[in-house]
């Protein structure tokens, strides 16, 4: 009831803090015959790792996976899959800064209003660490989607402050091209913008936000539920759920505000027996089920709440005080949010692709 | 699993179709003792139906609610307390027409692709027919807020096409100054240019997107859930189930995109023993948690779908036709969205404050 | 969060009290192109409805079951299905007496403990009145495995008493022996005694316990899942759910307590290329999974706590009385109870048959 | 969906298999503020070791918990914990023979109908090794029910083969009483012959099974759902889901069926303000809902499947074959039941202790 598990057939459960001894998460749902090992979390896991370039944080964590069980034989057996990843760097510290006082645009605040109690080490369960073990499970759902239906999951970088890349066709892109920069953005003029803005925010102490946008392609028509538990609905949820996330929209998102339906209407055409829409205002979901047009959607991130430059606070007294966040964050969330959101979408998807084996007699 | 089900402790399950005999919600986890009747369902259900004003859609549905359990000499039970509004418009008529064809912008493809078989009359389970059930649990939340906890839930129309309405003060607005014109903007300059605007649309056989804005005040700090149920994602989840939500953002939103650390944390001070943000672009949500900040989120909303005008399409053959849809749709969406957002809003919300009962020993 | 939904695939949520204006159910999950009708619902309506024969209450109750959607041109649509059974006599009533005091053996003082507030009438949402909708979602499971698989499920009255039915083989038994007499007994001359005897404690304003066998045929192998959703432990939750069972077991049951692995193990045979036990004290249940052989389980129920003669008691405020239940009641559950034993035993059956469907690749 | 979680709020999620790396459970829904560490882990899981005595069987496993997250500076955070216990009897072992051949009473035949595939190293995740986590979980849930209304659980054997031990008031067991000999029956008597008879069947590669009674003493009246979840069918889920669970009853339970009502039905009286009853026939529960009275339930756990003798069964390809179950196992389960039992209880106790918070306004 606390909010630890995503998903109903292909369903994650986690646990876990920043500066406890690791991160599991629990797989409930993936079928028996899956060919699984360590080896296929481990791509997802480093494109997440801090320390993986010169503009994210240059903390250390090795982010080893353990798989505990749910694997025999090189083989998915069908029940409970658990992966573990220890937490390298729990050197005590000192943390009396922080456990006293109220870090602007984090969670300490409210855990503290919730709880009662809060681990203040590295944010403790509100730290983006939680989400190593989602990119864990976000790597299983994306082999699962991929062997059954031949599904590709991208994301990348499409905006950081004020540069914006230029996509063409994102149905197009490739991993490769994502992965040709640090930043993850798949133009490469913007990228370079981008990794210079990064820079320079960096140097003045200071983070900036930005968009990612999201694809998945090779979804067949008719995935997703009627109402509640639309594709677009579990979407959203998903990607609300990570942090620092204010705003997801999907398609055409909030550029329909200024549509007439005439313009925003996709026209429905068909060829060779499949049945496809001229245009993809709608993102691949109509009703909330997928159309078989490729999935589209877009996550606005804010920038990074820690700064090392000084701002004003509170301490859980209410004294005035000031803080400025000791230890290396990222300047601006953006390259590391990729592979967090593909591991949500894939999540997501690879429970719909599971429950649309229920719809039919 | 087919997802009729939203929210975990207040919780609602919904059936129903746009013509079939009626349309059900059975709440659970409604704790006993608070006064309830059918009148306390009429207001908002009013809000929401059809026919209550030019600019919105001019089909006949009287939206009479019966409360069939879980009342008991005016008060709540403890029990599920179930909901039934029957149908009116259930006048046979010949669908022969959107029984073969798939209109564009709808459900019809990915319905049948998904199950194989469609109630096509209205759109069946995909009409926006079943949220007139979702209104009246709202009602009940809303009354459950207010009683336990003083909170409003207001929403308004915030855009339509490109008209813009002026907020000042979002967490100030009044539902009489909502309800003070039939497109529910509250910034009656911009309201009559809306009205105008979808007068002319709606002349011109079209429709027209635009955005809500709703906002949630009184709300403690300290709901919501760390993880996956952070609050922010659990309202994201309820609007983008709602029909032709195209893209959710709350507090600054997709404007963080551009900005910098500096510019967006919202600082903490203490005013008489009560901590607050000396500004609000977190929406009052941080690391998924209240921070007893105004709740403030948009939606945007897709132009209609149906028109009246012919439109291009294919049969469920994939032959080639076209389409116009009879009957009497909404030129624009939002006046009515605006009951429905703020009934998803209200559901979360006390979903969560229920469950902040579980959260301290 | 208070307990009205059962299942996780194919799940049903109810609603109602005894004296409510009716009783609502909402499946959840029931494929798309079922054929489904009222009509299919009514036979075992009938089998648990009062005044159905002299040995049980005299009530009345028409119990007419009114589909309200999920189905479209006779098929089920794979959206949810909702059916509706108005109460009928509702007329108003002398309650001063039950709502005062604590029957002996009933939830009165349970409720008022919980929720602080009873809805006296008749029990309200203590009373086996809530199972006729249970009945009916039992009839849609049973049609459903009845079409996918060609299971049957039939229960009977094992014991009354001292009176013991023999049976030499359960999987034998018909609908046609069950209801050949007004007990549901296969074993005609237990039967004759079963009826005496409930006759005579009715006369002496009494009431007698009994127990029920189930039995399941036609399961295949695999069903059910490894650790908590065991199909013995969905089955154990979903009898106890009953009102008036106090014991569960299945196969060999409480007998296995007395015997040795050697005389308990049911040994394995495999004929014409399907695996078999020689023997069925397994109960067709192998660490939680089916195996194959006939589901047999049994229940204990306890003797009707309603009785018209004098019984002491307390009111609400612990002062010594007595009470006499007017109103007629049956004076052995047990033949009505039988349908709704078959009911959830045939919703559990339903669940994991298409939970199956989610086991492997 | 494979339902490896159980609990609403107090929830548990387990993962791990006999022979893999070790076996985890996340609980979801503790509250913060518990006091809590390994060391409050350990006697359970002491309770429940093989090779604690004589009579058990004689594996080594030495059952470490490390608690993974959710606890900070020694108290409970409001987050999910996670304990981790690590399998250590892992070397690597000839499995060609249980590969290959079904054992009967075990569920081989059933996981590979259900799966395809099997982690047959000493029963993969069907094998009680899982149950190690649920005793670490009971453990907690133990503490939180001691703290926060004094319960106590108590669980002890009451009889094995035709021995039953005479317990004149479950009510009053002390754990002294059952620990004070190897078989945890508090009946010093009956407790001496039962180790003989074990012993004997032991000698004679045989196996015994036997019935446990469970108790908790403390429960508030008005714990409880009232339909689907009462807690005599959590409590019924709860014990099923436990492997060698054939049968349960509570409070009179089998013995009602020859019971008149006047003889079964327990009568109120009320003694310094507090409602009891004279006689405790309902165990502690009216109508799903916890009566204040001492909770009281039984259950007949099946005699070993694996014996050392030779048995008859077949090959995974229906070749009649022989099976002889090397490696030393429990004669008798009954005495490590005892500790997995009172764990189930104590979760299904601390789940719907927090649900009560939700029942009132």
């Amino acid at each position: 009831m606390t909010g630890n598990t995503f998903g109903k057939v292909f369903s994650i459960t986690t646990a876990g803090e920043s500066h406890g001894p690791g991160n599991v998460v629990i797989i409930d749902g993936l079928p028996a015959g899956l060919e699984l090992s360590e080896d296929d979390l481990k791509v997802d896991l480093a494109r997440r790792r801090p320390g993986q370039s010169k503009i994210v944080t240059q903390r250390k964590e090795a982010d080893e996976p353990e798989i505990l069980s749910g694997v025999f034989q090189g083989k998915t057996t069908g029940t409970s899959l658990a992966i573990l990843i220890r937490n390298q760097d729990q050197r005590s510290r000192d943390y009396s800064d922080i456990a006293d006082k109220y870090r602007p645009g984090h969670a300490d605040f409210t855990f503290d209003a919730k709880f009662g109690i809060r681990d203040y080490r590295g944010g403790g369960r509100s730290s983006a660490r939680e989400t190593a073990v989602r990119v864990a499970a976000g790597a299983v759902a994306k082999k699962l989607l991929a062997q059954l239906h031949g599904i590709q999951i991208i994301g990348y970088v499409k905006q950081v402050g004020d540069i914006q890349a230029h996509i063409p066709d994102p149905a197009a892109i490739t991993t490769e091209q994502v992965e040709a920069n640090i930043v993850r953005c798949p133009d490469a003029d913007a990228a370079t913008k981008m990794i210079a803005l990064i820079e320079q925010v960096r140097d003045e102490q200071d983070s900036i936000g930005g968009t990612s946008e999201l694809v998945a392609t090779g979804v067949p028509a008719g995935w997703g539920e009627p109402v509640f538990d639309k594709i677009k609905a579990d979407l959203g949820k998903a990607m609300f759920s990570l942090p620092a996330v204010l705003g997801v929209e999907y398609g055409i998102g909030f550029g329909c505000a200024t549509l007439r339906g005439t313009q925003n209407n996709d026209l429905f055409e068909s060829e060779e027996n499949r049945i496809t829409t001229q245009t993809n205002r709608h993102g691949g979901i109509l009703g909330g089920i997928t159309s078989g047009m490729p999935i589209i959607l877009r996550c606005a991130i804010k920038p990074t709440s820690s700064l090392s430059q000084s701002q004003e606070t509170i301490t859980r007294d209410g004294e005035t005080t000031t803080i400025a966040t000791r230890g290396r964050h990222d300047p601006c969330l953006l390259p590391r949010f990729v592979p967090m959101g593909e591991a949500m979408l894939a999540i997501v998807l690879a429970d719909h692709c599971l429950r649309h084996r229920l719809s039919q007699l």
